[in-house]
């Protein structure tokens, strides 16, 4: 594969480039990952910046809808929109999310609009460094804002967090004591909760849920990368599209407060420093197991150390120890 | 140094032997690691499990006040009390917590009572390993409670919650939209949050902040390992000890359920095995940091990724490839 030239076509816009470019950093083939790495040192050289936005919900929160009304109101205002669907538990179910370009009919229709299901995948490290990698080519791609859409299973979430810019979380409205599923520690990483379905029988609900949510909001300790006022939660309607225009204007007042303080600059050099460090540390972790002697040799202390028979320290110590033989 | 004889002492529950064998682990000397990790092998022979129990609360909360009050309502109850103190910011003020045992007086006189102060430390790492395995040697040393406080700085209390059985969170009374200064995240990890100052002027304040707080947990998510009703929110006095009584029987029912589905167990077994990889990655970058011409590579590579220069990807592949030279 002319590697150079796919680059070129990914910095042109050409929407096949990049699906081949996504498909190709997606591949878990030793040859792959090597020409992937080049691919994405080539495309680097655009020096473009998309907005990377993170969104969470757990489903039947209208994930999809919200994407396709919120992607649609991007575009009126001239803007160009990718939508990645990270799902670290399609690697169960097999597959890609079937029907993730059906709910969105009309944004897939749309030439500034990108979508792209998640692919099967094997685990969540290999998760990370694909969807990292799909977000630096849509930002190459010249996309001016990048969604990358999670659902809210296991560490999902810190690890899309881990490569946005900013944090959305969508949530449905629910009565009074109802448990509404919000994964412990999301709170830490949400820049704005969105109360979806705001609209019809359940605006009233929505209302009450959201300064709940307000209300837990001001329990937490202000981070220093928030501005007066964040995390907030918001009202909106993905049907109606009320509340799109303010929770976009919420979204751009946090993102140039960042901007003019130095935390996005901040942010972005630390996430790419956690990533380099996650890659040596997976490097190296995969260089132990690559050795089938040394990798039964760990899992058989790992099991010794769960059953308490011999302590961390010491089984660690007899691993390092064998490596110098 | 005799290590057997130590570990012998350390178990006949000797005291000068536990602090010494404390101090032995707290040791960054190689010679001292290698001594530490014969230590906690040997006396893991005791077979003694204690109650663990991390307890986190910002400065100002009555900590020390609390955990005097505590600790002499089991002492009472005829149970021995392990105290000790992970403060991975003490490295910054150059070391132990000073007053630590001036400000629990009564406790520290207690026969049943062992209080050991936090030591000056260099990092988070280091920390985890130590304070594990003085856990690991007060439970050999027969005591039934070790409380594991930590001050609500940085990762410590997730790493505290990583070697306990049930975690605490202290907070301090505080009115309506008053922040609360609640590390996000906490709220993760926490079983019990108790609300102190329960007394005097305080008591209406303490009841509404309670009432916040129980209203904030209702809109977490259960986890599996929580029983019905928790994690809850409770009031005490560590001043009048009211609510002592109502916070032990809570924290003895959770620790019943988790010990009867096996939830205990589990998570035992999950901690060792969580260290074992910790060490085992730590050990492999140790490796990597010793040798000079390595180290310099990474920290300009590092810098390079933060720079936005390269990719993480190609930096780490970089490092990894140099290895096989």
């Amino acid at each position: 594969m002319d590697i150079d030239d796919l680059a070129k076509r990914v910095i042109a816009g050409e929407r096949r480039a990049l699906a081949r470019a996504i498909t190709l950093v997606e591949s878990g083939r030793a040859d792959h990952r090597a020409e992937a790495a080049r691919l994405i040192e080539a495309v680097g050289s655009a020096g473009r910046e998309a907005l990377r936005i993170g969104l969470s919900g757990t489903p039947g929160v209208g994930k999809s809808t919200f994407i396709e009304a919120f992607g649609m109101f991007l575009i009126e205002r001239g803007l160009k929109v990718a939508v990645l669907a990270v799902d670290p538990s399609s690697a169960r179910s097999g597959g890609s999310i079937l029907g993730d370009k059906t709910r969105m009919e009309r944004l897939a229709r749309e030439k500034d609009a990108f979508i792209r299901p998640s692919p099967a995948q094997s685990q969540l490290g290999g998760v990370a460094r694909r969807s990292r990698e799909a977000v630096a080519l849509c930002e190459a791609a010249g996309f001016d804002v990048v969604l990358i859409e999670t659902v809210g299973v296991g560490q999902s979430e810190t690890m899309v967090a881990g490569m946005a810019d900013l944090f959305l979380l969508l949530i449905a409205p629910a009565g009074g004591d109802e448990l509404q599923g919000v994964k412990r520690g999301i709170m830490e990483i949400a820049d704005i909760i969105l109360v979806n379905k705001a609209d019809g029988a359940l605006k009233d609900t929505a209302t009450r849920t959201c300064s709940d949510y307000a209300g837990a909001l001001r329990l937490l300790r202000k981070r220093p990368q928030d501005p007066d006022g964040y995390p907030r939660a918001m009202l909106v309607s993905a049907l109606t599209q009320a509340g799109l225009p303010e929770a976009w204007e919420a979204m751009s007042a946090l993102v140039e407060w960042r901007r003019s303080t130095g935390h996005w600059a901040r942010n972005r050099a630390e996430q790419a420093r956690h990533w380099f460090e996650e890659e040596l540390r997976a490097g190296l972790l995969a260089r132990l197991e690559n050795d089938p002697s040394i990798r039964a040799r760990v899992a058989r202390l790992g099991e010794a150390v769960a059953r308490g028979e011999t302590s961390p320290t010491a089984a660690a110590g007899s691993v390092l120890a064998s490596l110098d033989d």
